[in-house]
């Protein structure tokens, strides 16, 4: 399998595919791969002829605050990773070829649908992430680009940005892989030590208890997010940074739930800020 | 020569045309075509085996208080003119085909380059501009687009948004084409009295003097500022929006002049704000 570090490589690549009718797949990562990103590249390949993995850890998305510098990066093991799922190549910008000068062109995506959740907690990180991604879509180009449910915030950014500015890709959601104990898949689960890490279990523990109890009828938003932070509480190494419940169309919250939503947490443990999130459809 | 009005039908066509391995190139307008426009279709007939022409009022570019309603509309005679000239397809989408939910998501260009000039006195302008567009060459995906030079920061906007996004094509600017008087082609000329056209030639002489000067060895952007506000102060129906001189890679202003500029200005001259620009090269 291919490692290309160069976009007009990339470009030429892609550009014969295309040009023998084959269809193109975008992974784009930040690398560090684990299960969940090999998941999308297994769907990338059932679906695409062709699979481009990208390895990009972005400066955009990042505050000056964040774990930009420690982010975890380990390319040798992440070609090796998705070859085995079945990628063709590896596309691995340097920073200086994706930002050759100072970035003045943003793709905003505006509304409750960057301002609630990671949003309001991470400012200019949605602004970050659409502009990469267009960067990579017109880079290479793919037929489809392959997301994670897991950031479902992000997906939903995306899906908005190439709905609305007409990119011409479909962009497929993919589930959450998690692992034994629940806890989802994330580059940042590196962050933790053994025992945090069977603690983040608690994050899907209370997202099913928050489930169980809207099986059960309960439609109220307050008291279903007040399940998940006592639950989140019972782990005293845990520290809540958002609880939301928001429609999954426009990511509003309602009072009483009357449409698809999202429960969404975000719950930094030890050095690790984690996300989750399940989807209550009454 | 066809007319188009459906996204999925000149995606079609053009998708079409480039799997035979043939280049297309796309023209957008806002109609009204006049001799710059067909200047624009010659070009891209001379370099693309197929060229589209989008006719589209864009009302993302307009504020409330601008002329939306009023621009001149006149399609049956842009088709002809646009066949004439070497146009394959005109696009004319509608506009709850472009905008069919409320728009949130936008190309937006920072820094001195939408910060100046027009982007000064039409905020919001640029990046209703940038956004168009950019969903214009998602849709077309031709392999260049042409603008012309009388909208020097839009042309250098679109610029900035293609190489910054990484967008798939090539950007081409052509020259201004002007009326007998110099006034520069617009479809905002047609607002104009015959005598206020004759009037506004001044615009053009204001450019002339200033390059006159320049060439005689000036390069204080005051002194060079002055002459053209001397000179336009001569038409007393005309009332001055702005004269800038500014670099072209930057746009931004310098007391002498020590690289290749621009000086442009905007005269509101009866009911038409007209702009215009040469360049300055030391």
């Amino acid at each position: 399998m291919k490692k290309v570090q160069t976009i007009s490589e990339i470009r030429k690549i892609v550009s014969s595919v295309k040009a023998e009718g084959k269809t193109a797949g975008l992974v784009p990562t930040m690398g560090a791969l684990h299960e969940g990103h090999l998941s999308l590249i297994k769907k990338a390949n059932s679906e695409c002829d062709f699979v481009v993995v990208s390895v990009f850890v972005n400066p955009t998305q990042f505050a000056p605050d964040e774990d930009l510098e420690s982010y975890p990066r380990n390319l040798s093991e992440d070609l090796k990773r998705s070859e085995k799922a079945g990628a063709d190549v590896v596309f691995a910008p340097l920073v200086s070829s994706m930002y050759p000068e100072p970035q003045r062109v943003w793709v905003d995506v505006e509304g409750p649908l960057t301002e609630t959740l990671c949003g309001a907690s991470r400012p200019g990180h949605f602004r970050g992430v659409a502009t990469v991604c267009t960067k990579l879509f017109n880079i290479v180009q793919p037929d489809r680009a392959y997301f994670g449910e897991k950031d479902a915030q992000q997906l939903a950014v995306i899906r908005a940005a190439a709905r609305q500015l007409n990119m011409p890709l479909e962009i497929v959601g993919c589930p959450i892989v998690r692992e034994e104990n629940g806890l989802a898949m994330s580059s940042r689960n590196d962050y933790l030590s053994e025992k945090q890490r069977e603690q983040a279990g608690v994050l899907y523990e209370s997202l099913e208890l928050c489930r169980e109890l809207f099986d059960s009828g309960e439609r109220n938003t307050a008291r279903l997010k007040s399940k998940i932070r006592e639950t989140i509480r019972t782990c005293p190494s845990a520290d809540i940074d958002y609880i939301e419940i928001v429609r999954k169309d426009t990511f509003q919250s309602e009072e009483d739930i009357t449409a698809e939503s999202l429960a969404a947490i975000a719950v930094q443990i030890g050095p690790a800020r984690l996300i989750d999130n399940i989807t209550l459809n009454p």
